[in-house]
């Protein structure tokens, strides 16, 4: 692209360094601001430079948070002896938004996926083991997204488990609620027979 | 959502505040600026907050530009008898990516359109009557889009225009280079047979 000035060719190219965000639809962005008030545009430079610089992670539970241990760890209303693993922070959100679950998390920061360098090292699993030994934690519910890495990743922590008293799950795969049988695929459609449930468990939700 | 920290929430809000980025994706952006280098964000916000501040327009063309007059009304190579009126800077940089056109232009910054509330005295069209009457400008060539508010735009310049000699044109509308006929509407193709052209002039390009 051809821009008549440095300034406006800086700012695009650095929204265009975002996810799924290309030159156009960063001048798109760029032009929307400059139609807006000034300030609008220095919330949003502030915002974002507080975000990076003082976001904390829950020393625990590594969720972000603005304290040093995160509003769920502290919690009296929460059942301490549950732990449920997932991928980063999204999914505790999405989990939390169902209300279903009343127990802790431990956000890992990743899956083990050697093909872009993550290797068991770079997630938060050192410190997931240190909770199970000392925090009285009886079971560890895997949420992570059932795709290789994330079966990977299950199954690393499952062997670190060795020798410690601790029951493991993972949360239901299966038809999605509202989703027609035809449409599923067929290694889901398998699996949701294999693991049926007794139909009165069904009824309770 | 639920967010566990307030920090993270107000980023998230603004960057959801930009037009077509819903809070999923402003989620999605601020997390990935999480997990780049503190330094990227820096440069961005730093960025957003100069272009807002530092970018200026052109007091010829009102295209954007870092000084007084932008480089294309500052440029002894371009006709300057030849304006070519269009709605905003990516008309511009649309237009100046074809090497096509050597004269310079008028950035209307919109179009009328009195169901958004803009009027004639929103756009500048006042400073480009004074171009036209100052400058000796020969030739106006209409280049808004083909929607009723553009040629309501147009119009209007085109009756202001009463009593100063200047000739206008608009581009050329028709079917779309490596278009196919039969999926072309039907306005643009009856015009396209109505504006023919002599068919050695087609061979120009």
């Amino acid at each position: 692209m051809n821009f008549s000035s440095k300034i406006l060719e800086e700012a695009v190219n650095q929204v265009s360094q975002l996810p799924g965000i290309g030159k156009r639809t960063a001048l798109r962005l760029v032009l929307h601001l400059m139609r807006q008030p000034a300030n609008q545009t220095d919330v949003l430079s502030q915002a974002l430079t507080n975000m990076r610089h003082d976001l904390k992670f829950c020393k625990n539970c590594h969720n972000v948070s603005d304290v040093d241990i995160c509003e769920i760890c502290a919690s009296h209303n929460r059942d301490k002896t549950i732990v449920c693993v997932v991928e980063d922070i999204r999914d505790v959100m999405a989990i939390e938004n169902t209300s279903q679950y009343r127990g802790l998390y431990h956000v890992l920061g990743g899956k083990i996926s050697p093909m872009d360098g993550i290797g068991p090292q770079d997630l938060n699993i050192k410190s997931l083991i240190q909770r199970i030994q000392n925090d009285g934690v009886q079971e560890l519910i895997f949420a992570l997204s059932p795709t290789i890495e994330g079966d990977t990743t299950n199954f690393y922590i499952f062997k670190q488990l060795n020798g410690l008293e601790v029951n493991t799950s993972t949360i239901a795969r299966g038809i999605a609620v509202g989703d027609e049988l035809e449409f599923a695929d067929e290694v889901t459609l398998g699996r949701s027979i294999l693991h049926r449930v007794p139909y009165e468990n069904s009824l309770k939700n």
